[in-house]
C-alpha cells in the first residue's frame, strides 16, 4: 500500500457554525480558550483503534460490512502494520494526540504466546515509529474477551491456566503501553461476571479477580509505569452480570479489597444507561468517590437494551458530561476515549471521519455551553442556595459530626414543622435549556 | 368494636399438598424440621403492618378499594388501636410470631411532636400488652418519605429542620422498637436521593446521610438496643434515583463512611429486579459483603417498571432464595417480611389471608426445594468441581496472594493454550428444575 | 375568593432568546408565522386541567404537596367553580384558547349519578360562559379510572353494571364537550387492560370495548357532535397490560372491530417510550396509518419505568415530534394537550406558569429547528436519494403490484450482485443535530 | 465421516420423574395421551438446524466456541452434506420428525445465485433422502439477513436490486420447503426495520414490504404449496426498531394491507418478552386474533436486553405456554421449533442433547399441568363466574350491539352504584401454582 491511505479527506479544520462542510469543525476548535484552559486539553481526546480499524459491520444477525480499500482480507502481522499506518493517518488528518488499543486488535495472535508476544513487540515498535513527538497512546489494555479461552472469565475463570495466561497477557499489554507512553492503562472485564450463579461460585471468583488487580499493582510499580489504572465498570453484555456492574459496585470492590487508592474508573455513558442511570449520574458517582479517570464517550439508545456504542451526538448529553468534566478540573491524565463505532450501514469511509467530527463538535458544544451556564451563574446560585440552611451553626455541627439524635430532637420540638421550598425543576430545567 | 375481626377465618393448619382448601398451608409446616432446623426458625415469618392494614388499594391513578368492616374512615388514636387488636388477631390466626411497622402507620400524626409521639405512646403501649409473650417486632421503622415535610429528603433533605425532624423521628422509633423487643430496626430511604442531579448537590447530601447513620448508631448504643441496623437498597421510586440504589452501592456507601461494621441489609426482592439484578444475586451479593440481614420477601412483575410489591408465588424465584438463606445459615436476628400487598382488586377479607398462605407456602416449598437438591448433591458437586484447578499448588498460591506476573506468565508458556471445559448450564438448569 | 388567583403573574409575552426573564417566552411567538402558518395554528396548545388544578403532588409513597391559596381543602362544587375561574385566569395569562377536561375533575361526585350530572350542569355552565368567544375545549372526556367502580375495567368490568355506568358517563361527557364547543373527545383507557390473564376473558372483553365504541359513534352522530374522537394507547399503569398498548395495536383493534374510519389517536410522549418505542415512531405510525389526529405534549425520564408525565425540555425530541406534525399538515382538529404535571416538589404558584412556558417553548423551538431542516433542504434530499432506485421502471412496477417473483428472479440473475451504499447515519445526525 | 456423530449418546426414551439420567425424559412421553391426544401430537417438536448445527458460540465481543468434532472448519458443500447427515442422526436420537432450516444455513453461498441455488439443491436432494417416509420440514425460510447487501432491509431495503435478489431467494426457498414436504412457510424480518427515521420512508417500506408479501402468496398458490405462512414478529435486534414489532403490530399490518386471510404468526417466547409482553399475551393476542400459527419454543433472560435463545426451563412459563396451545386446539400444521441455543461456554456435544431434552421436558411438563388444571376445574370456573354477569337480558344486548348509550344511562340510573366483587389474583395465583 503506497501513498494516502483517505486521499480525498483533508486535514479536518475549525470553520465555525456556519460552516456546512461535514468535513469540519464547527464547535471543536483546539487551540480556543474556554473556562482558562485550551479546548484540546480540555477534551483530550482519543482514537480507540477496535472501532476504527477493527471494527467490521458484523452483528449476532449478519456478518461484515466494512471493506475499507486498505485491507486485504487477512489477519496477517504485514495486514497489522498497514493499518497501523492508516490508523496515524487517521489520527494526524483529525487533529487529535492520543490513541487507544487493545493488544489483540493491533497484532495477530500466533501458535504459542511466546511468538504472539513477537508480532505484538513488531507492531508496537513500528508504532512507536509512527507516533512521532506528539502522538501517545491515552491508554492500552489487553483484549481478554475475545478468544474463546476466555469464555469464563480471564481473572475469574473457574481455570487456573487461564488465570495464568490473562496474567502474562496484562503484564505484556502493560509493557506495551508503557513503552509506547501511554497515560492509562484500562481493565475492562467482558467476560469477570456469571451467565448464572447455579454454576458460579461468586466469592471465590471474587476474590481471584482482587488478587490479579493486586498483583496489576505490584508489577506496574516493578516497571516504573506510572499510568493511572483505570476499572471500567459495565453491567452486562456478553455476560447475563459482570462484577464491575457500575461505578459504585466497582467502588465497592476496591474499598473490600483495598484497592480503592490504586485505580480509577474509565466511564462509558452507554454502559452507565445499560446499568440503569444516566452518564451524568455515574460521572458524579466517580467524581465524588475520587475516582474520574477517564471517559469512553459514547451513547447508547434510548429504546435498546444492548451496547450500541454510538457516537454522541446529544446536545443536552453533552453538556451534563462536560459539567462533571469542569468540576473535575478535567480529566488528565485521562481523556475522551470514542468507544464508539459506525453504525454497520456506514460502509463510506468518509463515514469514519464525519462520525467522528460528529462525536468532537458534540463534546466541544457542550463545553461551550458549560461555559455560558457558568457565567450566567443562576443555575450554581440556585443550587447554593437550595442548602444555605446548612450554613448555619446547627447545619456546621450537623456536618462535623457533632449532633446527636437528642440535641436535634430539641431543636426539632424547638423549631415546630419545617418550612419545604419549593425544588423549581422546571426552572432548573429551562435554565439548563436555554444554554444550549 | 366488640369480638373476632376475621369470624370466618379458623387458625390457618398445615394441611399438605393433597388439600384443595385455600385456607390451609400445603408446604409450610411450622414445626418440621428440615435441614437440621424447624421450618419456622429457618423462615421467621413477619407481617407488615402497612400493607396488610394501611393499605387502601390506592394507586397513581385510583381511589382507595378496600372497605375492610374494622375501619371508620378516621385516622383516629380510637382507629389506631382497634386495627392493632386486628392486626394480632391476623398474625395468630396465621400462625406467626412476627410483626413489622413504620411508627408512623400504627399511630396518627398530630399537631405537634410532641403530641404526635404521645399518640405513638399509647398505641405502642397497647401493642406491648397485645404482643404477649410469644410476639414481637420483626423490626420497626420511621415513615420518613409520606409526609411533604421529606418531601426533599429527611436525612438528605437540603432543609436542616428537615433533618432535625427526621433525626427525632428516627430517635422516637428506635424507642418504640426497642421498647417492643424487636430485633432490628430498618432505614429505607424512599426520599434519599434526587429527581434531577441539576438542582442537587449529591455530595453534600450523602454526607449528610452518613451523618445521619452515624448519629443514628450512637443513639442505638447509649439506649441499650441491640437490634441490627439495616439499610434496604431500592433503586428508585418514588425518587428518580434513590442513594442506596442497590447491596452493592449500599456497601460502597458502608464502608467509605466507616460504617460498614454497624448495618446489615435488608433484601427486598422487587427491588433487586428494579435496579437491573436478579433476587438472587442482591441476595448473594449481600451474603459475601458480610451483610445479609433481612429479607423483604416479595416479588415485582417482570414487565412493569415499577414496585409491585406482590405476594411471592414463583417456586424458582423462591428456591434460589432460599439457596441464599440455606448457605447464610439462616436470619437470625432477620427474618422474612412481608412487604407485599393485596392487588388493588382484591377486596375481599379472606384475600389477606389467601396472599399469606401463598406467599408463605412458596417460600416453604423453596425450603423443601433447596433440601432435595442438597440430598442429591449434583449441583453442589458441579460447581465444586469447576473450580478444581485451584486446589491446586499455584492455585493456593493465587489466593494466597503469592503467585505474581512474572511466576504466571513462566507458567502460562510452560503450560500452552490452556483447557476450557463446558459449563454445562443447561445441565444444571435441568438439575435445578428437577429439584422443582 | 374575590380578584386575580395569580397576582403577581403578568401575562406571559414573546421576549426572545435573549431574555432571562423565566415568566417570558423565548422561542414562542403565538403570532410569528413559520412554514407559512401562524406558531399558535402550528401548536394549538391546551392547558390539561387535571394536572394543573388537579394534580396534588401525591405519589405512591407521598402524601399532597400543592398548596395552592385558593384552595380550601374540600371538593366541594363551590369550589370546583372557584377552581375553573382559577383555570380561564391561568389559560389567558398563558395566552392560549384552548382546555381539557375530565368530567370528574372539574365537578364533584355526588350520592347518585343524576346528582353528579347535575354538578357537572353547573360546573360546565360556569366554564361556557367564563370561555368567552375565544376559548374552548381541544377535547373533553370521562374520567373512568379514579373510581373503584372501575377497578376492572369500564367498557371491559367484568360487571355489567360498570359497563352501564361507565356509557351513561360518557353520553354525559360527551354531551358537555359538545355543548362547551369541544373539537374532540378522547378515550383513555386506564383501566381497560389486565393484571393477569389468568382470571382474565381478553377476548370477550375486548368484544366489550368494541361494542361501547360503537355505541359512542352513534351516539355522538345522533347528538349532531363533530368532533373526532381520539384513542389514546398506553402500554400500562396502571394495569400490567392496557388493551390499548400503542399505536399500533390501537390500529388493529379499530381496522378488527371495522372502527377504523371513526377514530383517531392521541399520541402521548412519554406512554409511547414506556411501550419500547420513540415518541417520533409513534407519531409516524399514527401519521402513516392515517390516525394522528391529537399530541398529549409530556416526556418521560428515559431512566424510569412509570408515567412521570414531564413538561417537555429536550430541544431534540421536540424537533422530531414537530418534524411529524409539519408533515401531517398540522393537527387540527386535534392540537398540542399539556398532559404534564409539576414535579411533586415544585410547590410555588409560579412554578405552574414555568412548566407550561417551558413546555411550550421547547415545542416552539422544535418548529423553528424544522423550518431550518427544510429550508436547508440537505436532510429530505438524502432520504429521496436514498430510494431512487424505486423511482425506475422495475421499482415503479414493484410499487404497482404488478412485480412477480419469477420476474423479480430473472431480474436479480440479470443485475448480479446488488450494489448497496452507506446509509450516512451519522452524516443524518450531524445535519440534524445542526439544525438545534 | 464415517459412522455416528454421536457415537456415546443413545436414542433418548422417557424413564419417568425419578430417573436421574440426563439422557432421558422425564415428563415427555411421546406416545402418551393427555387431554385426549398424544404428546407428541401436541408438541409437534423441531429441531432448529441453524442453531444446532451452525451455532458457534460467537458472541458481539468473542469468537467461536464450539468443536464439534464432524466440522472441518470450511463452508464447503461437502461439510453442508456431512452436517445434513448429522442433523438428521441427532433428530432420530431426540425422538422427533420435524426439523427447520434457512436456506442458507444447510447450503452455502456461491458467487452467483445460479450457483448457489445449485448448492441448495443438491443439500435439498440429499435432505430429502435421508428425510425417509417420517420426518419433514416444520418449515422453512430464507436467510434475508446475515449478507451484507441485506444491511438496510430485504423486502424493505432501499435498494430495488436487493428487493428483487430477496424476492429470487423465498422464491427458492419456498420450492424447496414444498419439495421437502415442509408445513409452512415463514418470513422473520431480521432487516426489516429501521435503525433511525431520520434517514427513513418508513411508509414506503411498508408499502414495499406488503407488495413482497403480496407476490409470496402469489407464488405459492401457483406452485400448489399449500403450507402457511407465517410472519414472526420482533421488536428489534438486529434493527433498532423492526416492522414486525409484536403480534398486534403484525395483525394491524396484515389488516392494513389485505393479508389477514393468508398469513398466521409464529410467536417466539423471547421476542415476546423483548416487546414489553408475556409470552402468554402474545400467544393469546395471536390465538384471539386468529393468527396463532407456530411457537419458537425459548425463552429470555428477564434481566437481559437482548435475543438470548434460552432453551425454556421455566415450568410457569410453560404452563401458561400449554394453556394457549390447548385453548388453540394444539398448533398444527404449526408446532414448536426449538430456536434455541446452546449458551456460549455449553461446549460438549452432549449438550446438545440435554438441552433439547430439557425444553422438550419443561413444555411436557406444561401440558400435565394445564391437564391438572383442567381436571381440577377450579380455574377456569373461577373466570366464567367472573364475566356471568354479562350472561343476562342486557348483558346479551350488550354483546349483540343492541344497547345504545341512553338505554344504558337509563339502566346506570335504575342500578345505582355497582357492586364489584374481589378479583380473586391471589387464589388464583395460588390455584395455578398448585398444578405446577
Amino acid at each position: 500500500w503506497e501513498g494516502e491511505f483517505f486521499p480525498g479527506i483533508p486535514t479536518i479544520k475549525y470553520e465555525g457554525t456556519t460552516s456546512k462542510n461535514p468535513l469540519s469543525f464547527k464547535w471543536y476548535n483546539a487551540q480556543e480558550e474556554i473556562l482558562g484552559k485550551k479546548m484540546k486539553d480540555w477534551m483530550r481526546f482519543s482514537v480507540a483503534f477496535w472501532h476504527t480499524f477493527r471494527g467490521s459491520g458484523a452483528d449476532p444477525f449478519g456478518s461484515a460490512t466494512k471493506n475499507w480499500p486498505w485491507e486485504d482480507g487477512t489477519n496477517s502481522l504485514a495486514m497489522a502494520k498497514r493499518r497501523m499506518r492508516a490508523n496515524f493517518e487517521f489520527i494526524k488528518k483529525l487533529g487529535v494526540d492520543l490513541w487507544c488499543f487493545h493488544d489483540r486488535d493491533i497484532a495477530p495472535d500466533a501458535e504459542t504466546l511466546e511468538e504472539t508476544n513477537k508480532n505484538l513487540d513488531e507492531v508496537v515498535a513500528l508504532a512507536k515509529k509512527l507516533q512521532g513527538t506528539k502522538i501517545h497512546p491515552l491508554w492500552g489494555t489487553a483484549q481478554l474477551f475475545l478468544h474463546p479461552r476466555y469464555m469464563h472469565g480471564a481473572a475469574t475463570s473457574s481455570e487456573v491456566g487461564v488465570y495464568a495466561y490473562a496474567a502474562a497477557q496484562v503484564k505484556k499489554a502493560m509493557e506495551a503501553t508503557h513503552y509506547l507512553g501511554g497515560e492509562n492503562y484500562v481493565f475492562w472485564g467482558g467476560r469477570e461476571g456469571y451467565q448464572t450463579l447455579l454454576n458460579t461460585d461468586m466469592e471465590r471468583e471474587l476474590d481471584h479477580m482482587a488478587r490479579f488487580l493486586e498483583a496489576a499493582v505490584a508489577y506496574k510499580k516493578k516497571i516504573g509505569f506510572n499510568g493511572t489504572l483505570l476499572i471500567e465498570p459495565k453491567p452486562q453484555e456478553p455476560t447475563k452480570h459482570q462484577y464491575d456492574w457500575d461505578a459504585a459496585t466497582s467502588a465497592n470492590f476496591l474499598r473490600k479489597y483495598g484497592l480503592i487508592d490504586e485505580f480509577k474508573l474509565n466511564i462509558e455513558c452507554n454502559h452507565a444507561t445499560l446499568s440503569g442511570h444516566s452518564c451524568h449520574h455515574e460521572l458524579e458517582t466517580a467524581r465524588i468517590n475520587g475516582l474520574l479517570g477517564n471517559i469512553d464517550a459514547n451513547t447508547g439508545d434510548p429504546q435498546v437494551g444492548w451496547d450500541t456504542d454510538q457516537f454522541l451526538s446529544d446536545i443536552s448529553e453533552a453538556t451534563m458530561v462536560m459539567l462533571s468534566v469542569v468540576r473535575n478540573g478535567g480529566l488528565a491524565p485521562g481523556g475522551f476515549n470514542f468507544d464508539a463505532k459506525l453504525r454497520r450501514e456506514s460502509t463510506d469511509v468518509e463515514d469514519l471521519f464525519i462520525a467522528h467530527i460528529s462525536g468532537m463538535d458534540t463534546l466541544a458544544r457542550g463545553l461551550r455551553n458549560v461555559a455560558k451556564l457558568i457565567e450566567d451563574g443562576s443555575l450554581t446560585d440556585l443550587v447554593r442556595k437550595r442548602y444555605q440552611s446548612f450554613d448555619t451553626e446547627i447545619g456546621t455541627k450537623i456536618e462535623a459530626g457533632k449532633a446527636d439524635f437528642e440535641m436535634l430532637e430539641k431543636k426539632a420540638m424547638e423549631w415546630g414543622e419545617p418550612k419545604v421550598p419549593s425544588a423549581k425543576q422546571e426552572l432548573v430545567e429551562m435554565i439548563f435549556q436555554s444554554a444550549l
